[in-house]
């Protein structure tokens, strides 16, 4: 994060050296990841020639395959040595996907990752559809493998997202969302597919209760800590690397953390201006530069990652009670990667 | 139907009577009927108050049931005299209501039984993230069934109808679309989960395989015959009843098995007709009336409910290996209402 001069005791890596942990975790469980990769491609197949390529196109789109990822990590730091975690960490992926195919027709997106959203080149309907086909994909993968604690952990993480979408949904616009409301946004929206997929690999290897809710906390941490990084990015300069214009989410009046604390600090003046962006959608030349100015004005970017540091490190502090080595390690510096990365 | 004269051996009963062979299933199945809708009720609900609005809308919103009450019929013709069929008929009338509502986002319905459509009213977003949950919810009263044959059945009837749709959204104006396709369309889109509503209720009893391969055949032959019904009602003046506008369908370019036997029979200038209105989507005044007088001159009105009446008939064919008694019949009744309904 460049909003920030680095707190005292955050990691001293750079962009570039934080960015290498995932591609070591990527590297650790390499034979994985390439059958996960494979599993996708056979399972989004469909005689119905859009559906591969709309799904191939989002899927192949730069995605980091992170919480894909999150589950082969879990299982592997669990001391899982079967395969069942590559079919459920592709049905992780899909889930995530679907996700976002719909969130672009929900936000009228135009770019994700830096190419045209996948609904601009296909249109909204073959996003909707091709979305409920991966979902519906996802539960398939599921019902194959056959246990009712890892379809309990993923359906229940399915709803909670999607309420979690409507909840951002009602609060977009409305400039008294307090941060409580956020957290619970993000915790939904975003956190609960980071903590299900963690602790879908603690329950294939068989770990006990207390082990699999240590995952299942260590990827809620770490997905808030993500998302809250996310929210700021959205706000800075660098954000351009991206691929996202920068500010979509002032243009979509979505209430994220900074603006809700500089909302809180801000005099009459600037929650008029806010009132008049975020709530009655009037943007004008100039306004994104003024708000960033304010956030600036209240060091809510700061204020912004420095609580994305502290769930962080109670993420971090999950991995504990597993056993010291190398994934453990990648699992633990991955955690500072979200926090720092700044593309 | 009115666009034919009664086939010969076809049921004599009027449109009122028809629709009472419907009453009578429902009457036959009250108290279970009471207990799914009450189930609907609880599990639809959300602390996110946009959830349980746009949801009850739709649910609430004049559906006829006919897919769970399936569920629950099936159940007690195979002799089930447990209660599980009502979480499962209600998993069911999730995924139908998941499906509508993406449905109505798809293809920007303005109307749906006779009032605005939910996402004419609560926005496409809300459209798209509320299916997300009903279809997650759905997934959840499966899980907690804890039937993983259950599940197999139900997600795959998902993945299929996601399929169909998107291989509809592909046929669409496209005037070379043939029987073949639009049979596999409907087989998808619609029938599939006539099928699963059906099979579910012999597994909840426990039949043997091949009275469960029955029940999917009855619902398979339904679900075609009622989406033929359907689409010949989309050009009928009786469709006003439906509460849909008359001609959605032509006006969606969706080859529909009336356009594509009229297509198919037409004359160069015929052909010529349907190529501007339903691919190139020039629709003029008096195009309507001249596309539903193509169709009865070429009996394609008439030919695809003959169709329907044949799939009926397979349908009720199925019925026989089953003890006689009021559901059975009940359920042959509905059979003909679903063919014989001008509404």
């Amino acid at each position: 994060m460049t909003v920030a001069a680095p707190a005292p005791g955050g990691t001293p890596e750079t962009g570039a050296a934080a960015a290498s942990a995932l591609d070591r975790l990527s590297e650790l469980l390499a034979d994985d990841l390439a059958r996960v990769n494979q599993t996708i491609v056979e399972r989004m197949d469909s005689p119905v020639a859009v559906i591969p390529q709309l799904a191939g196109y989002i899927v192949a789109s730069g995605g980091k395959r992170l919480r894909p990822l999150l589950t082969l990590a879990s299982a592997r730091l669990s001391g899982y040595a079967g395969s069942r975690q590559v079919a459920l960490a592709t049905a992780v992926e899909f889930i995530h996907t679907a996700t976002l195919l719909h969130d672009d027709v929900v936000d009228e997106s135009a770019m994700r990752r830096g190419k045209p959203s996948a609904n601009d080149i296909f249109g909204n309907k073959s996003s909707v559809l091709v979305g409920d086909f991966l979902f519906a994909r996802a539960f398939r993968l599921m019902v194959e493998d056959g246990s009712l604690a890892v379809l309990d952990t993923l359906s229940n993480a399915a709803a909670v997202i999607a309420e979690g979408e409507v909840l951002q949904l009602s609060a977009a616009h409305d400039t008294e969302t307090t941060e409580d409301t956020y957290l619970e946004v993000i915790h939904a929206k975003t956190a609960e597919l980071f903590a299900a997929a963690c602790e879908v690999g603690g329950l294939v290897a068989g770990r006990a209760e207390a082990d699999v809710a240590a995952l299942r906390s260590f990827g809620m941490n770490l997905g808030v800590a993500f998302q809250l990084v996310d929210d700021v990015l959205d706000y800075s300069a660098l954000q351009a690397r991206l691929g996202k214009s920068v500010g979509d989410d002032f243009r979509d009046g979505k209430m994220t953390l900074p603006v809700v604390l500089a909302f809180q600090a801000g005099s009459e003046d600037e929650r008029a201006f806010w009132r008049r962006t975020m709530e009655e959608q009037e943007i004008a030349e100039g306004d994104l530069d003024h708000a960033i100015a304010l956030l600036r004005r209240h060091a809510a970017l700061d204020r912004s990652v420095a609580m994305a540091r502290r769930y962080a490190a109670d993420a971090q502090a999950c991995l504990a009670r597993f056993e010291d080595g190398p994934m453990r390690q990648a699992l633990h510096d991955v955690v500072d990667f979200c926090v720092d990365r700044d593309y």
